[in-house]
């Protein structure tokens, strides 16, 4: 079962369901004049028993300010539910903690409160992080407007370019375009310096982190509308670049692949005089994404949120 | 490592402690006029593989609602971070989220988000929660006076005597006892309402959670006294009544365990002329807690909550 599976099974269809959901079509929630948002990461399967405390902690939280910020607002809040597991010693703690702090700090969040259990089996944390909106509007995904322009923030692809060069150990790529591109996996860096201007200037928002094909087509069908996007209008990294020329399979990464934590927006013409923005397409009528200049063999299929 | 030691090492001597998160010493936060909480079960710790999925999700929901009205306010909204494990089936899924809905039904509680992972092991649920205090004040467990009296709602131990009945079904009582008690252990009952008259008239107060010990203990800690407790005041039900009387030692179950999500408050005398609140002691100098009338070979230790 996928994410929208169970939405539409669990949640939409009831009648509790509600404005402070956005009808659970929204990354984020709404409440008490606060935008809500809440991840949780899994040891085996976001992140794995060897990384590096110090960066486990970081992604956790960075991978919940993306959502807030894509919605044009700064977080301020955040409690912590931490389940550690077997593989969890002091030293782990220690470092987890400071990576916490540390980004704590970064993104002048206040921890608030939190719950530490112990967990037989393998390490889950969640982060719920919350902003507010001090009169201000916050961006939707379901709000694009037809024939809006289509714009994504840094480069794309990155991160799952990442963790296909560190799965695969073996792949030929000079060092410094591999490091780059798993460190951008590791360690998400989340546009909060494009806040305010995504809140004043963009009709619709999300953060990049199924994958663009995936977030563009939930920005499609909330919005019900269709995108047409220009494959070689993608930004690309010097790294993603020269990787996918040596293996050009991998240009799918870059439509499918996930966890880049860059902004995906809509809006009018000419955002993209803004430094770190690109415009790759347009809003259309319909229901499709058509994506052009790009070899077509290659599916589109997203990373489904498998549940 | 417990509770405390964790917060001591880690949140409350760090910088970024702070009046929003009340320094880490009470079991809720306060930010944008909203009191929060958020509480984690995992699957072999807090429930077991074979609980029905149903009473799951409503102890999942009712130990977080549970936190909130003890400090004299309302639960309005939560978001619950759910990390399915291999147990976890369809009909596992369907039964549970059927509580999930008959609780924030029954509670009056709005769902405005979440995130659904799978795990590869076991099952972790997390529930944040949180109502807003409409200019009213929320009563803090640091709060209690010199003098004040000491008060429960409704009958304490009936929990853990539940769950000692459980793991120990050659013990001989009456059906219609065990299954009483297996009840309260099984499905918390917060007293919501009491919620407002806890606002008018508690010093202090925090729900039963860690056990009559504990929690009493957190008052007296954070609000720098200490307490007398007389032993023959705790408000037993009839079924605990009676399976202590069967095996004494079961006493200590009163003083040391936990989950009765009952409220422990403190407050000018008198306030047990409500129905279902009983006056225990009193808040004192010091910082000890004296238990009178009780047989002073059972240690007074307290259910740590341990990390």
């Amino acid at each position: 079962m996928n994410e929208f599976d169970f939405i539409n099974k669990y949640l939409s269809s009831k009648n509790n369901s509600n404005q402070f959901s956005l009808n659970y079509r929204d990354d984020v929630g709404y409440a008490n004049n606060s935008i809500f948002s809440t991840d949780t990461i899994c040891e085996g399967v976001h992140f794995y028993k060897n990384d590096k405390p110090l960066l486990v902690a970081k992604k956790l939280i960075r991978v919940n300010v993306s959502d807030i910020i894509a919605k044009g607002i700064i977080p301020k809040f955040c409690l912590l539910n931490m389940s550690l597991g077997k593989s969890v010693d002091d030293l782990w703690l220690d470092k987890f903690m400071k990576g916490i702090h540390s980004d704590l700090n970064f993104y002048k969040l206040n921890l608030i409160g939190g719950d530490t259990t112990k967990n037989l089996h393998n390490t889950v944390l969640s982060l719920t992080i919350f902003g507010d909106l001090k009169d201000k509007k916050f961006i939707k995904r379901s709000s694009a407007k037809l024939n809006n322009s289509i714009y994504v923030s840094g480069t794309i692809g990155d991160s799952s370019l990442g963790l296909f060069c560190r799965n695969n150990l073996d792949f030929q790529l000079p060092k410094k375009y591999s490091d780059y591109l798993k460190n951008r996996y590791l360690l998400p860096e989340p546009r909060i310096e494009l806040t305010n201007f995504i809140n004043k200037n963009a009709t619709s928002s999300t953060d990049l982190s199924d994958g663009l094909y995936s977030d563009l087509k939930n920005i499609c069908m909330t919005s019900k509308l269709g995108a047409e996007i220009n494959f070689s209008n993608i930004p690309l990294s010097v790294a993603a670049s020269r990787i996918i020329k040596e293996n050009p399979t991998l240009k799918s990464q870059i439509i499918n692949g996930g966890d880049d934590y860059e902004i995906l927006f809509t809006g009018p013409d000419g955002l993209d005089k803004k430094k770190n923005i690109t415009k790759i397409g347009k809003m259309t009528r319909g229901d499709q994404i058509i994506l052009t200049d790009f070899d077509d063999r290659i599916s589109l299929d997203g990373y489904k949120h498998e549940i």
